[in-house]
């Protein structure tokens, strides 16, 4: 026969944490507590089987469970040493929901539940304290009628405010024990007026309405939105916990607290929370009163004067010191808990492992695993990859006020604060004045590079999570909002609106790029500090993972962060994002617009010292480590002059007709420039762009190999392969210009050749590939593009609501879809792999940096991962939390 | 050990037509000839795997072949009654190549090998014309020292010019025997004065020479381009031909011709050919006489005193007839035989396969299943599929001169003339009034279809095999041209300029589809005919074949074109292409412009009634066959105005704000609009489209099955799925309309849902989205798009050079990528028939009506293929020939 309740007091219990989906998170932590011989108030809880059978059957309970629930409340009555209707002492409980995720405040709660007409008095007379009798027994009228009878809350506070009106009162505390009898007989009369039955006065009733009403609100229309919202099943359902009640505000010798075992916000060992003498749960988060700190330190550091629980109650404090720590040590992990002392003695309401910061959260694995608490193995499972995005940027202090004018996608994380700008060479201009500025754009294009770095955060209207702001601002490091969809931006009048404002150029914006919000004005920040935590948990992660990580870098600056986040090696250096700065953008242009291969080599030869040095810093700042360098990549279009004055620069520059130039111009504008000239078929047709690119990394890396004393490691790297011949061509220019350069200097230049997978074709036909290239490196923001049609670019306009109608789980370029693109990779892999055993793959996408895809990568054998600077971290511990993941589901 | 010499005469051979491979095409016919008892003058094959032996040798030839040769010469005296030096009747051979495959004219013969100072004379004497000789011996001089010895040919035009010069003549035939002496003597200093050696008097020397020369021809920079661009291996190599000689103009009793056993123009069943009385084979060619009829019956046919060969030498006349309906019965298809006659006997010197137009190969191949020849699936075998283009389309007089403007590519085949215009309102105003139009334009768009449907045919400059204006243009049936890069067009000026000269609007010009010409003025053309050979011809294929073959159409006039040419139903029907026509794209513009479902619902309400008309056609004409209706697939804003006059239509036709219009058609211009918002998405996001569409189909199929009396086979489809709920999504849309319409008309429609497969990931997750779908439908142009990375209408720049250089075999788009792009059409077959067995397999791209394709798409198991109308044809014989290829290589 299946039981329906379950159990529990002080020492006693039928139930244990590891019964959460039975009993729900609150019910199993109170079986433990209480099987823990913890001082916990007499209860028992209704499985959530039973909100399953309700649910089944029309909202029916299953046979057998009144029985169970009458005994269930008899031991409870014997426990407690009174039961319901008890003349001298009268039993109260509370029944409140407990599902098996937190879902707080979504589901509704009865408490001081047993107060009759009759009880009050009792209750009045064994507390000494009629005001307190009738204030309780009132609050019961209101909240059961409310969650039980369907009267609307309004109506009662309405008669509360007559009430104290009538008196010439403002505050409830001002009330006296007949002012809250006389509401109490009215509260009635509204209950007999709007429910149209008079106000239950028998226990046992009030609670089989209590538990009915809670089991009802699991359907509550709140409670639905919530667990849509976070993924939770309706079929879990709600379990119902009864327990007796315990009262903090009976006496001087009552207090209720809440504790966390250490602090939450630092990770600090020690004991932090907050307690009230004479007091309710509620009355220590209501504010009305200030409550005290819990120990003599924190008092002494806080101003004013305050009473410790550890002074005030030394007896009751060192109980619950002890308590705190058989909790920590039984949960091994820190515990946020709840207590009242009921005239001197302690009970024990609710325990859980408590939330954290991202800070308290290293520091807190760290110290356990120190202390032996966890292993360093749980340690790492503690923290979450992307949360450490907080420790490495910039953040709003939480304290902070935050006046919103706008939200968009959280593009890239951390705060920044500055004055509008429009355009980036005024971004340039200001930054190099030494001002601070937000950069805003409609969107953001190539040429906005150096207007992006000169910012402290970028700012867009248009665009989403992987647009050209996100994935070029996550890679500086930058923060960014994109996809403000509210912003108006008029560029000819330098300003934009927003829900009816107007901002110009020059006024005041923070922008919260983990939050994706706007903010008006200045708002304080606080500044990334890399504890020593921080290095040891990462050192931790490096011995257990087996994934490498590199980063994708092309400035001195990334890749010296890169370096500093802990980068082995440099796995996609785009050396098209060199091309935007200063004056190569014109050589750039000339090379595109050139008639033949004569022409190009005219330009490309003022391109090569440039390139040449670009190069020298990376293998100078990678010191030994490999660095791959993709050869150019983009439409050329994307390099094109864009106005008459840019035109006519090149025209100058290459003695050309502009009228042909603009011609020439047109003729390279595409329909679809990402499927369209680019890629290694920019090598197979201008084979001279190639010859110049490999040029520069051979004579960049002979001299960064004198300068560092270490052989520089060069990959060189095909963009958008798809046939094995592409390489073969780019291969033998390669090999051509490496021949000559030995002839030139006498140093025979040491090189992998490899290719970008990025292309659904080239993934099939890996096997074939595969003999001519050293490594792979899956391209997988491109070939999400490809393999599922979706523009990154465009994608605003549907990818929003796909993910709501849940057509795809998640955003496919933050997070791998591993049914499709990730069946491709993983396949490449395998053909690859079969193909030439020793050969290297990588993946340099978004994906690199995105825990749930660096979990997939580790799955199927991905040799390396590389992501923005920024994001070496969060793949460090992801690959270790990998492989931890895979050890204990036993396929590693 | 190796046998390196074949020998055959009358009635005797070593070799055989088999033995191709060894013997080269020519040898293994004479061989053949020769084993059937004909009258072959004696010689012997040297074999192809001497040359292999040669070129891995450095110019070496094998042990053996020497004493080999000197036999087989021996013998042809011995059969000939005459050898080299012979004082009476001297031999002379002929030493000509012949590899595997036929490559005219691109390796070296030398003829009349054997004369010399002294057999010269021997010659004059036995032919009793010393004029003949000398001239013999003077070719042989000139042939012999440009071949072996590496005299270029001018040298000796020279000579001669000068020699006829000097004596006032013009014309060699003025020349007398003396004459031809002289220049003998001149030609022989020549050899000595370049060369550096006396011209070889010894026959055996001179043979040695020539055979080396013509194993040495299969690597003159002629034969490698060819082979390279006929795909024909460098490794086969070249056999030798040896043969004694014999000569047509010897007398009045000799005579040369060729002759095909049937007309191979038309295909009847006549002996067809030319021969001269006295003369040479080349003579034959040359034109300098006006060659003669075989038969009498050609005789009378043609203007003019003509004397038959059947008149002037009956008995020869009979001997050639036998021989000819001999090779032709024993070869199985119509012979291209070239004879000569030396004082009256019959020699045949060759014989092979005779080339046919498309016509005749239609009519030879039913014809001959017919009279027993050949079975009814070699006749499937002997006819090309995509020649029955040619006999669809009008086309060119072969016999017209062509004033050729320009080239571009055959994009849509077919011939057309028209005066130009530039814009398709104009192309539809004239039209109208009854004159034949080119619309010509850089590129079309969809709002050009009207123009397009106006228009003979279709010329652009840009664009490649598979842009708007070919996939349109093939889809009509219309003639198209696209690609001409060399016109430069001026809109404003409504000119072009091509190679200098200009055209204006009103000018004439033919365009050849077929060849990608652009002709001046106008054309003579053939009308086509559909011959009752191929009414006969596809009802073979229809029987043999397994796949099913639909049509893309969405016009009443493709639609009865399909039916035509025998399509089994409408296997994509594109409505996006019915919203251009006429008042009905400012509703669509109103729909995509409105704010809110509910402007869109209005206009949408404008469309149903166009739409159901539309769509009532469709199934009218199909009555009964199946019509699979593509719900609304392109990006939104191909849709938008265009400029400020049709914004303002719209404007006012929605009583909205033009500035607010202009601002939302910015919002939806895309990136990469391949890759956008499109296909289902729309219907995701605006499921009311899907409303409009669903009940526009089923009140038409309603409609439609009252007047046809047939029930209509609905399809629904949906584009660019790639994930099972998109595509539920939309079913639950269409379900919920065909209840309403059920509930409004009281009949339930009967329809089927299903979905494109055009996107990677749609065939990779093929198993999870089948369940939901009665069929999938294969968009190979869209899959090859995103499988390749390739964006059709950007191509041009690349993949020309990409086929150049063997990248990729040939366009993608043409003929289908079987192991990129046919692996995931594979794949996404046997997933979904593993999820659900019952599903019925189509294809819809361009790629259903190109041979290679479907032979593909048969091996794969596809159900059906749709293609353009006009492809129809084709497609049924290609798929009856890709059964009958299977049953040949034992897969089936």
């Amino acid at each position: 026969m299946t039981k329906w309740v379950y159990r529990f007091s002080a020492g006693r219990s039928e139930g244990s944490a590891a019964m959460r989906d039975l009993l729900g998170g609150k019910g199993a932590n109170l079986a433990e507590m209480a099987a823990l011989g913890l001082p916990v108030p007499p209860g028992f809880t209704i499985t959530t089987e039973v909100c399953a059978h309700f649910y089944a059957n029309g909202h029916a309970f299953p046979k057998g469970l009144e029985a169970e629930v009458d005994a269930a409340m008899e031991e409870i009555g014997r426990i407690a040493g009174h039961a319901f209707n008890d003349p001298k002492w009268p039993l109260l409980v509370s029944v409140r929901s407990g599902a098996r995720a937190s879902m707080p405040g979504m589901m509704d709660t009865v408490l001081n539940l047993g107060l009759n007409d009759k009880t009050v008095e009792a209750l009045a007379r064994y507390s000494g304290d009629a005001r307190f009798a009738w204030d309780c027994y009132r609050r019961f009228i209101e909240m059961y009628s409310s969650v039980v009878l369907g009267v609307e809350h309004h109506i009662f506070e309405e008669a509360l405010e007559e009430i104290k009106e009538a008196k010439g009162l403002t505050l409830d505390t001002q009330l006296c024990a007949d002012d809250w009898r006389a509401a109490v007989a009215r509260f009635k009369a509204i209950v007999e007026a709007n429910a149209g039955v008079s106000f239950p006065q028998e226990p046992r009733a009030q609670l089989w309405g209590a538990i009915r009403a809670v089991f009802a609100s699991w359907m509550n229309h709140r409670a639905i939105v919530y667990r849509h919202l976070h993924n939770i099943p309706e079929s879990w359902g709600t379990a119902v916990n009864v327990q007796a009640m315990v009262f903090g505000n009976m006496d001087a010798n009552s207090a209720t607290g809440v504790a966390f075992t250490r602090n939450p916000s630092t990770g600090v060992k020690e004991l932090y929370g907050e307690y009230l003498i004479n007091a309710q749960g509620e009355d220590v988060v209501a504010g009305l009163r200030t409550p005290q700190p819990l120990t003599e330190v924190a008092s002494r550091a806080s101003p004013g004067e305050k009473i410790s629980l550890e002074a005030a109650m030394p007896k009751i404090f060192a109980e619950f010191t002890q308590v705190a720590d058989k909790l920590e040590r039984h949960y091994r992990d820190m515990q946020d808990m709840e207590f009242t002392v009921e005239r001197g003695k302690l009970w024990m309401l609710q325990t859980r492992n408590g939330k954290r910061t991202a800070r308290a959260a290293l520091k807190l694995a760290v110290d356990m695993a120190n202390e032996g608490l966890i292993t360093r193995e749980e340690a790492l499972l503690r923290v979450e990859p992307t949360s450490l995005d907080q420790l490495l940027h910039p953040t709003i202090d939480p304290a902070a006020k935050r006046d919103i004018l706008a939200t968009g996608l959280p593009a890239s994380p951390g705060a920044a604060f500055g004055e509008i700008v429009f355009n980036p060479e005024e971004a340039e201009t200001l930054a190099a004045s030494g001002r601070k500025v937000i950069l805003v754009r409609t969107e953001t294009s190539p040429e906005d590079i150096h207007g992006m770095h000169a910012a402290e955060g970028i700012l867009t209207a248009r665009g989403g999570m992987t647009s050209h702001a996100a994935v070029v601002a996550r890679g500086m490091g930058k923060p960014c909002v994109t996809g403000a969809g509210a912003l108006r931006i008029d560029y000819e009048d330098q300003s934009f609106t927003v829900a009816g404002k107007r901002f110009v150029k020059g006024d005041k914006l923070t922008i919260d790029g983990s939050a994706g919000h706007v903010i008006f004005g200045e708002v304080k920040m606080q500044r990334p500090e890399l504890t020593g935590e921080f290095a040891v948990l990462m050192g931790w992660a490096d011995k257990i993972r087996r994934l490498k990580v590199r980063a994708n870098a092309e400035t001195p600056a990334d890749a010296r962060a890169a370096r500093r986040f802990g980068a082995e090696g440099i796995g996609l250096a785009r050396t098209e994002h060199m091309f935007f700065e200063g004056e190569r953008i014109v050589a750039v242009r000339e090379m595109i617009l050139a008639d033949d291969a004569e022409g190009r080599r005219a330009a490309l030869a003022k391109l090569l010292p440039i390139q040449r040095e670009d190069f020298k810093h990376l293998f100078e700042i990678m010191a030994g480590l490999p660095v791959t360098i993709r050869l150019l990549d983009p439409p050329l279009h994307e390099f094109l002059p864009h106005n008459d004055t840019e035109l006519a620069a090149v025209a100058r520059a290459m003695g050309a007709d502009p009228v042909k130039l603009r011609r020439r111009a047109l003729q390279l504008s595409e329909f679809n420039p990402m499927l369209g000239f680019r890629g290694v078929r920019l090598a197979v047709v201008f084979p001279e762009i190639v010859d110049m690119q490999a040029r520069a990394i051979f004579e960049a890396a002979i001299e960064a190999s004198l300068s560092t004393g270490e052989p520089a490691r060069i990959e060189i790297m095909a963009p958008l392969v798809f046939a094995r011949a592409e390489l073969d061509l780019v291969k033998a220019r390669i090999e051509a210009m490496a021949a000559l350069v030995e002839q030139e200097t006498g140093v025979r230049p040491r090189f992998e050749v490899g290719t970008m997978i990025e292309l659904p074709r080239a993934a099939l036909r890996a096997d074939e590939i595969a003999p001519s290239a050293d490594f792979f490196s899956f391209g997988t923001n491109d070939l999400t593009q490809t393999t599922l049609g979706i523009s990154r670019d465009d994608a605003g306009s549907f990818l929003g609501a796909y993910v709501e109608q849940g057509v795809l789980p998640h955003d496919p370029f933050v997070s791998i879809d591993q049914e499709g693109v990730g069946e491709l990779v993983a396949l490449g892999c395998q053909r690859a792999r079969a193909a030439r055993p020793d050969i290297a793959l990588g993946v340099c996408g978004e994906h690199g940096g995105d825990p749930a895809s660096v979990a997939f990568f580790e799955t199927i054998g991905i040799d390396y991962v590389s992501c923005s600077p920024f994001r070496v971290p969060i793949a460090r511990l992801a690959a270790a939390q990998a492989v931890l993941g895979r050890k204990a589901d036993g396929t590693a």
